[in-house]
């Protein structure tokens, strides 16, 4: 047995970007050891990616990683349907989440009269 | 492209079981290409599989698959919280998805007054 199960060290900050702009969301953990840290859409419950690798055929997902403890969820060119809460989970036993939430702006067109 | 897109051809099949026996749960695809199948518990949005891969380190949940269309979760000594629904997951762009019901049934104990 482990002397450490891994566990979330910060929460997920919450990402509000114009439409057509990038996101990221981070997820902090430490001990991960032999586990590995997951992405789902919250509401859908897409599977976006598992470790180091992309799991939706969505073209504009792609994961990184600063090293064991810093896992990154990207989407590029955000548009109003990526809305919504991004779960970051841990494939413990219970399973661990946290989820961190994406708002999508649509820029404000001034109309002169 | 693809001239076929990955699609279920059908339902997954509610199981009922004593607690303590085993569940299985099948689904049933066509056209999976290079897509791969995924399972989840609905409730929790635990990812139990991903294709061949058991992703929770749950160590009752085990896969296999009869061919590339047909999918199994396979759930050991159920016990109550194993309950609700499971997803079978298409990676596709928008995912689909399908949900059976696992219900664990307590067996009945007579009392002899």
């Amino acid at each position: 047995s482990r002397a450490f199960q891994p566990e979330f060290v910060e929460s997920i900050s919450n990402v509000s970007v114009a439409v057509g702009r990038d996101a990221t969301f981070t997820c902090h953990v430490r001990h991960l050891g032999g586990y590995r840290v997951g992405w789902l859409k919250a509401d859908t419950k897409a599977i976006q990616a598992i470790h180091e690798n992309v799991i939706t055929h969505n073209p504009r997902v792609t994961v990184s990683h600063l090293d064991q403890n810093t896992w990154n969820l990207h989407i590029k060119a955000v548009s109003e349907e990526d809305r919504g809460g991004y779960m970051c989970q841990l494939n413990t036993d219970p399973m661990k989440s946290q989820i961190g939430f994406l708002d999508v702006v649509i820029p404000h067109h001034h109309h002169h009269h």
